[in-house]
C-alpha cells in the first residue's frame, strides 16, 4: 500500500490530503501538524480578536475526527516533523516516532520574522489558533495601547481589529510606506484611511527597544505599547527540507519544479514554504497566499495519483479590507517594473465604482502598469470603498488570459447602474492606454517637477471654482470649455494639462494638440498629485 | 471640410460624437436626436420613477449646450431624421431640412414592441426621459395597481420601483419563465424573490384585453391595472435604414461589417439598431445593451478618423438588480446550447459569496455551460445577493481571453474573507468541470426521472437531520461519512448521490466509485432540484 505523509495541515497540506483521498481510496494518508489545529481559517484569525467573527469554533473548519470520518485521514496534531531520512524514506516526529512514506508532501507554511530587538520576546504573533488564544487572553482590561511592528496585510488587519476593541493603536513600518505591494501614492490612501479611523501610522520607523509598556524608535520617539504585535513578515519554514539536503532557493523557499517536486522526486513542497514561479518575470518568487497553497495542494495530489498536470505561474493577487476600505493588487507594481528596467506605461484613474447617477457611488483609485513594448499588463492596484475586488479579479483574469492593456477597453462587463458604468472603470483603463498607444503623452506625478524645469506650462483645465479651492503650485487656469477661445494664451508654449482625475485633461490635451500646441496630460490629475509625495 | 451626421444622441451616438471631436477638431459633427434629450442615463430611468434616483437632473448627463461648449458639437434635439438620400448624401429631418454628410452614423436605438391588444394605447413605455415624465405624471394618488406586460430586465426593474411607490404590481410574462437570458431553474430564483417582495408574477400569461382598470388574460383571469406598462421587448429602429435601401438582417437589425459599416460604405450603424456578431456562434445577433453601443461608438469614430480597427464579437454580458438581489448572465444559456445541438457540460453550484466563517456571507447560485468537445466556456449565469457582478465579469473576461472551463480552477482571484474564499466560487466551477473531464458522471435535474426509470438508486448523502427535513422522493439516506461502513447496502446497485449543493455528493460519488459501485452526482444537489420544475 502506498503511504503519503503530509507535513502541515492547514491550507495546502489539507487540500492535498482531501484531494488525494477523493482520487485514491486505498492510499494511507498521514498528516502531521505542529500546532493543535488543522484546516483552520488562518485568514480569519484577526477578526476573531475583535469579535467580528464571534465564535472561535467557526475558525475551525475541520477537526482530526471529522477528517478521519469523511476522508479516512490519519491526522496528528501537536506533531512536529523534525527530520527526514530520504534514503530510508522516513519522517521523524517530535515524539521520536519514525514514519515511512512513499511520497512526502511538505506544506509547513512560514514562520514569523522576529528581528533581534531588545524585548522582542514580548511581541505576539498571529499565525495559529493558539496565537489568537494568546492575544485574546492578553487583552485584559489594563491593556489600553498596542504597537504593531510591520505595516503589511496582517499587521493592518490587526490594527483594525484592536481598534474595534477600543485600544489606542500604533503601526510602525520600517519602509517609507505601508503595504509594499502597492506603490507609495496608492499606499498613502490606505494610510490616510487608517489615520481617519484612529490608527497612528509611523512609516520609516525603526524599533530599537521594546520595554514593558512602550517601544522606542531609532529617532528617540516612544510609542505606547501595553501589547506588542510583530507582523514584520514571514520566512518560509524550509529548515526541515534544508536539513534533509533538499535544494532551497536564495529567498529561502524550498525549490520545486513545475510539478511542485523538490530536488528529491519523492518529495513535493507547496504553500508558503515553497518557491513559486512569477508570472510576469518567469523567475522564482515567494507568495505566501492561502489560495495559491490550496491550488497547489490539489495539483500535488493529482500528480501523486498519476495525472500529468503542471502549475500555472503566480500573479500574487491579493486584497485586504480595512475599516470598509479595500486595497488590492495583482502582478507587479511600478516600483518593481522600474527596478527591472522595463519600458512601461503607467495609468492612474479615479472613477466611481458604479454609475454616478445612482446613489451610493464611491470613488475608486486604480493604477495599471503596462509593458510599453508589448502592451502586456504587468500589474494593477486598486483602493476604494466598493468594487476593488471585482476590478482586481477582472484584471487578474485578463492577465491569465493573455489579454493586452488595450483589450481591457473591449471587455464586456455586466452593467446596471448599481454595479458599474456603461464604460466600466476597467474599460476606461483600456481607453487611456489606447490613447497613449495612439500618441497621447502623459506625465506622472514624479515627473512633474522635471517637466516644469523643462519649460512646460502647467494648465489647470478645471472650473475656476475648482481652481480656487486648491491647485498645483504654478498652474494657470484655462477651463477645458474655454480653450478654443483662449488658445492664444498658450501660443508657442508646451501645455501640461490637468483636471481632477484626468478625463477633462485628456479632452484638453487632445484639443490643444489639434490647435497646434504641444501638449500632455498629467496622469491621474489633481487627485493623484495631491495624494503623492510630490504634494507634501 | 468633412461633415459627419449622427442619428441618435444617447449612448452610441454620443460616444461617436465625443470621440470624433477628440480625434478631429476640424470636422463638422451634427447630432440629430428625435427626443428632447441627449446623453441621458437610460439605464437609470426606472429608478427615478420610485425616487431611488431623486433628482431628474442627475439623469441628464449632458445638454446640447454643454456638448457645444466642450466638444463643439451641433446637437439638435426634437429632430427626427426622416429620410436618407444616399446618392446625394443628405439626410432629411422632420422639419424638412436637408443636411449633407460625408459620413452618416445611424444610432437611433430601438422601439418598444407594442402587440395588437385591445387597449394597448393606454400602456406606457420607458425608453426616454419623456417616458419617465409621463409615468411619474400618471402616478396620481388614485393609481393603486400596476400591470407590467413583459418580464424582462426593464419590466422587472419597473416592478421593483413601482412597489417602492407602494403600488400593487403584477408582472405578466407570456413565456413560461421571466428573464429569458437565464435558464428556467435559475429564473425561478428571481421569481421567488420578486414574490417575496410583494410582486405578483404570472408566467405563461397571454394578455388579450386592456380595459380602464384591469387586464384580461387568455385564460380569463383578470389583473388589476390602474397603470399599464408595456415592456415586451424592443425592435431595432431600422426603418430609416431600410427605406434608404440599406441591408437589414432577418432579426430586423441594420446589417454591418466588422467595422460597423452598412451596405453603403459612407454609412455606419451601431447600438440597438444594428446587428452584432455573437461571440459564441459567430452569427449575427441583436444585443440591445448600452455598454456595447458605447464601445462601438468609439470604434466608429476611430474608423471614420482613419484607424484600421475592428469590433470584437459580443458576449451579451448583462445584469439586473432587483430588491437587493442581482441576476446576471454572459454568453449562451443551456437552452440555447441544447437548441444548437451542442455537446455540453452543465454545472450548478451554490457557494457563499465570501468565506462562510466571516459574517454576512450569502448564497450565490452559479451555472456554467461548457462545450464538452473543446472545454470552451459557452456561458454562465449567476443569481444572488452579493458578488454576482464580480463572478459574471470574471467569467466574461475569461471567455474573452479564450480560457477554458478547466482554466477557471487556476485563476488567481483576490482573497480576504470579506471578498471571497480561498477557493473562489469561480475556481470551484473549474474544479467541478475538471472532475467531469476526469470522468465523474453528473446528472442534471431534468435527467433525474429518466435516471430513476433507468434503475439508479437515489442516495441522499446528507445527515439524517437534513434528510428528515425534506428530500427528493424515492431517496435513501446514507450520510457521506457512513458510506464506508454501509457500502454493502448499495452492492450491485447504481448510486446517484446528492447532497445540499453538490460537494458532499462529489465526495460520495468518488468514494462509491472507488468502492466498486457505479456512481453519479446530482449536479447542484438538493437546492438545484428543489428550485427546478422537477420539484413542482
Amino acid at each position: 500500500m502506498t503511504t503519503t505523509v503530509i507535513v502541515g495541515g492547514v491550507a495546502g497540506g489539507m487540500s492535498t490530503a482531501a484531494r488525494l483521498r477523493r482520487r485514491d481510496e486505498e492510499m494511507e494518508i498521514i498528516v502531521l501538524e505542529a500546532s493543535g489545529y488543522v484546516s483552520f481559517a488562518n485568514c480569519g484569525l484577526p477578526y476573531h480578536v475583535s469579535g467580528v467573527i464571534p465564535e472561535r469554533d467557526s475558525l475551525l473548519l475541520q477537526t482530526p475526527e471529522s477528517l478521519a470520518q469523511r476522508f479516512n485521514l490519519d491526522v496528528r496534531v501537536n506533531t512536529r516533523a523534525t527530520a527526514i531520512d530520504r534514503e530510508n524514506k522516513t519522517v521523524t516526529t517530535g515524539n521520536g516516532e519514525s514514519i515511512s512514506y512513499d511520497y512526502l508532501v511538505l506544506s509547513p507554511g512560514a514562520t514569523p520574522i522576529m528581528p533581534p530587538i531588545t524585548g522582542i520576546e514580548r511581541a505576539l504573533n498571529l499565525r495559529t489558533v493558539e496565537d489568537v488564544d494568546t492575544v485574546i487572553a492578553a487583552l485584559t482590561e489594563d491593556v489600553k495601547t498596542a504597537a504593531i511592528i510591520g505595516g503589511g496585510f496582517i499587521g493592518l488587519e490587526m490594527a483594525e481589529n484592536l481598534r474595534h476593541r477600543g485600544l489606542e493603536v500604533t503601526v510602525i513600518e520600517r519602509a517609507p510606506q505601508i503595504m509594499t505591494p502597492l506603490d507609495e501614492e496608492m499606499a498613502v490612501i490606505v494610510e490616510k484611511h487608517l489615520v481617519d479611523n484612529g490608527v497612528t501610522v509611523i512609516t520609516g520607523g525603526d524599533t530599537t527597544d521594546i520595554a514593558a509598556d512602550r517601544l522606542t524608535l531609532a529617532d528617540g520617539r516612544t510609542v505606547p505599547a501595553d501589547m506588542v504585535i510583530a507582523s514584520i513578515g514571514v520566512k518560509p519554514a524550509s529548515d526541515l527540507a534544508a536539513d534533509a539536503g533538499l535544494e532551497v532557493g536564495e529567498r529561502g523557499g524550498i525549490k520545486v519544479d513545475e510539478q511542485q517536486r523538490t530536488s528529491d522526486p519523492s518529495i513535493f513542497a507547496l504553500g508558503d514554504a515553497a518557491e513559486k514561479l512569477d508570472a510576469v518575470s518567469g523567475e522564482d518568487t515567494l507568495v505566501p497566499l492561502a489560495q495559491t497553497a490550496n491550488r497547489h495542494g490539489r495539483l500535488v495530489a493529482d500528480i501523486i495519483t498519476g495525472r500529468d498536470v503542471r502549475r500555472t505561474p503566480t500573479l500574487g493577487t491579493a486584497i485586504v479590507g480595512l475599516f470598509d476600505m479595500a486595497a488590492g493588487s495583482v502582478g507587479w507594481n511600478e516600483r518593481r517594473a522600474r527596478a527591472a528596467d522595463k519600458n512601461i506605461r503607467v495609468i492612474h484613474t479615479h472613477p466611481s465604482d458604479h454609475a454616478g447617477y445612482y446613489p451610493g457611488a464611491e470613488m475608486l483609485h486604480l493604477k495599471l502598469v503596462v509593458d510599453a513594448d508589448t502592451d502586456a499588463i504587468l500589474g494593477a492596484q486598486a483602493v476604494g470603498g466598493a468594487g476593488v475586488d471585482k476590478r482586481i479579479d477582472v484584471i487578474a483574469t485578463a492577465m491569465r488570459g493573455g489579454l493586452t492593456a488595450t483589450d481591457l477597453a473591449d471587455l464586456e462587463l455586466a452593467y446596471a447602474p448599481q454595479f458599474g458604468s456603461a464604460k466600466d472603470p476597467v474599460n476606461l483603463l483600456g481607453y487611456v492606454n489606447d490613447n497613449m498607444v495612439s500618441g497621447e503623452k502623459t506625465v506622472q506625478w514624479h515627473e512633474l517637477s522635471d517637466a516644469l524645469s523643462d519649460g512646460w506650462t502647467l494648465v489647470d483645465v478645471r472650473t475656476p471654482g475648482e481652481f480656487n479651492a486648491g491647485t498645483i503650485p504654478g498652474a494657470v487656469n484655462i477651463p477645458v470649455d474655454d480653450i478654443r477661445d483662449r488658445i492664444d494664451e498658450l501660443e508657442g508654449r508646451k501645455a501640461l494639462a490637468f483636471c481632477r482625475v484626468g478625463q477633462r485633461g485628456h479632452v484638453a490635451a487632445s484639443l490643444l494638440t489639434h490647435l497646434g500646441v504641444e501638449s500632455a496630460n498629467l496622469d491621474g490629475g489633481f487627485i493623484t498629485w495631491e495624494l503623492s509625495p510630490a504634494a507634501q
